[in-house]
């Protein structure tokens, strides 16, 4: 099974010659390829050139695409998301145009709870065919490979039925999927005043079960005012830690607690959110191997502050962009408007914004040895844009440009 | 010709009954009702209820199209655009993200004479096809009626080129548009030392010829610092008035320079921008009849100030959203994205947003009469989304929610 994607008006690889990721001012390295030519075998990137270096020699009879509209990107890594949920919260989000307070809202039945109660009730052939709409509509968007965390169960069965449904995604669907168990999301209303034995019903149930059944491959907790504390945290993670499973963070999104230094100490692979994030935490990341996953969906959402992506980046860290897709913070899983986003709102140039949500995403979620560029022996995952060049791509927003997905080296159709 | 939409899940009529515009706590009365039908014929809206209120008797054989899965709205009327231009002006965005200044921009052949000059070297053919795509992929995301401004040809025949080319569109193309002289969009470079020759090209000669062939039906100044004074701007639309044409006015975009109450005075229909608007501007604007145009996308595309939609709201001023789609300041055209940034940057709540994406665009248009609600007697261009209810059309963001485009009575198809 061949495909030869000729005359590629612009290639953009994002190749990193087999660097994990991409950081400092190595993110503004794209990789460009004019009126370039990729082939494609069974499922794998086999060559790159230029249109006019292609042999005849290297495909006896490949299908051909002439891609001489197109611009080609690797397909968008979206390492942050929760779009496995019920419900949706759309009240909430006219509450807070009116000017209604987090905790006016919290009190009206509003935030992750809300969540919570409706994907409980929903059994997981229901919640599988919810995010499965979703997911079709990240792939047509430009997306292809997604993490998706748990963290609207909140209790031993449901978080399971969640981590099941998710792992279970990640078989039938086309997307590629990593899975995360955030049973540390919220504390749930039933453990208000037991907070250490819910954590207890989390690392000596849940988080074996999960690990043995490999449900997941991450676990992340929400460190923050009135979530979970950093002693928490680290009591968490480093139960996570010993299971195998990689370790993820939501830090910073709020209030500065110390969850980005827990995070490098404990060598995560990511920490996110950021918003907050000190001078000192960004030192304690510099140097490190930890992704910061930045999610700018949510700050445009919430009227929050941006992360400091800027700084991130020029302290030589690797910065990733991510959607935060969920229904309470960022009801969005467009990877080129959080990128437009961030070149608007967070000072991250184009390239920048582009290695951040494919290759850094791809790192973010240890999956940067296959996905995240168009360089020979990956996964063929290439988005085909109906722009002029990558630029416009950020720059013409609103709108979708892709115009064919290729995942594993097979053009998607939707119908 | 009938056409008859049953069931819809939810109908946002907008209704006015007759009044020109919303302002005020109006503004948040969208009329909705559930579960209803609208019977179009000939074009028209000839009846509309609630499903179980139709009587057969209505029509004999209309088609039926069941919209149990839909949410309509009125189309929407974008009512500050310059959607025919040439050119782009992707890198402008990269230099932006990089910090660059507007000075900086301007100095390496960014700004508006970046346009003027790919605008004037487009033959019109070339303009008219490049903006009824634009056009297209506008109506696919839901606008019906749109206003497009002269303004990148800054000369008598560059000028004449756009006005005739909208003009033309607007009898070959499916969207109705309305046509605004803007002569005035920046000094051409030829008469940087001729300020007032120009003015007196502009006023004695382009105007003259473009009100006696109805070229266009508005014209506009863009009063701002290093464009146009607030008495240059009050010569021209003086001068305007004189032709019959209506008046508009960019407006306190970048400073404050009196434009808002020259619009108040001279009985603009609308006044534009408003990002800087003293209160001493609001309180000459309120309880005039002009339309105070907001364009959310151009903040956020700069990163400047956004409007202060809510006092002008709250001191009775009928606001409209436009996109003010155009290459340097606000490359989207998407009103839906354009109301979610008013809900989120604005404090503008899903309702009032609605109105002044509507009834209020096509106020500041003059087309209230006919367009911007669902209401008996009006033309019938309805959009049906594929979401559960309005609000969520603006929480669901960054992705095209409109399944059906209904224009004077006509479903549209795009290929």
């Amino acid at each position: 099974m061949q495909l030869l994607l000729t005359n590629i008006r612009q290639l953009v690889t994002v190749r990193s010659s087999g660097k994990p990721f991409k950081a400092g001012k190595a993110m503004r390295d794209l990789g460009v390829i004019e009126n370039a030519s990729v082939l494609v075998e069974d499922g794998f990137i086999r060559w790159i050139g230029t249109a006019g270096d292609f042999s005849n020699t290297l495909n006896a009879d490949a299908d051909t695409l002439d891609c001489s509209t197109y611009v080609a990107l690797p397909g968008f890594v979206d390492s942050h998301t929760h779009a496995l949920f019920a419900g949706s919260r759309e009240l909430e989000f006219a509450w807070r145009s009116e000017g209604k307070t987090y905790q006016e809202i919290a009190a009206q039945g509003g935030g992750i709870l809300n969540s919570v109660q409706a994907t409980r009730a929903a059994t997981k052939k229901e919640l599988k065919k919810l995010a499965s709409r979703r997911l079709d509509s990240m792939m047509m968007h430009g997306t292809t490979t997604v993490e998706i965390k748990s963290g609207y169960g909140l209790s031993e069965d449901a978080e399971i039925k969640m981590v099941e449904a998710i792992s279970e995604l990640a078989n039938e669907h086309f997307m590629t999927i990593r899975s995360t168990f955030l049973g540390a999301h919220a504390m749930p209303p039933e453990f208000r005043t037991q907070r250490s034995e819910y954590i207890t019903l989390l690392c000596e149930r849940m988080m074996p079960h999960i690990a043995k059944r490999k449900l997941a491959q991450f676990c992340d907790v929400f460190c923050e005012e009135g979530y979970f504390t950093l002693d928490e945290s680290r009591r968490i993670l480093e139960e996570a830690r010993k299971h195998g499973l990689g370790l993820k963070l939501h830090s910073d999104e709020f209030t500065s607690l110390g969850g980005t230094q827990l995070a490098a100490e404990l060598g995560a692979i990511s920490v996110d959110h950021l918003e907050h994030v000190s001078d000192e935490a960004i030192r304690a990341l510099a140097g490190t191997k930890t992704i910061a996953v930045v999610l700018p969906g949510v700050s445009f959402f919430l009227r929050n502050p941006y992360a400091p992506a800027r700084k991130l980046i020029d302290a030589g860290i690797p910065v990733s962009i991510a959607s935060d897709f969920n229904p309470g913070s960022c009801m969005s899983s467009s990877m080129p408007l959080m990128m437009t986003i961030a070149c608007t709102q967070m000072s991250m140039t184009p390239e920048e914004a582009i290695t951040a949500s494919t290759l850094n995403g791809a790192a973010a979620i240890g999956l940067s040895d296959q996905y995240g560029s168009i360089e020979v022996g990956k996964r063929a995952d290439i988005v085909l844009f109906d722009v002029p060049n990558y630029r416009y791509l950020l720059y013409h927003f609103g709108t979708n440009h892709a115009a064919k997905i290729i995942k594993h080296g097979t053009i998607l159709e939707f119908s």
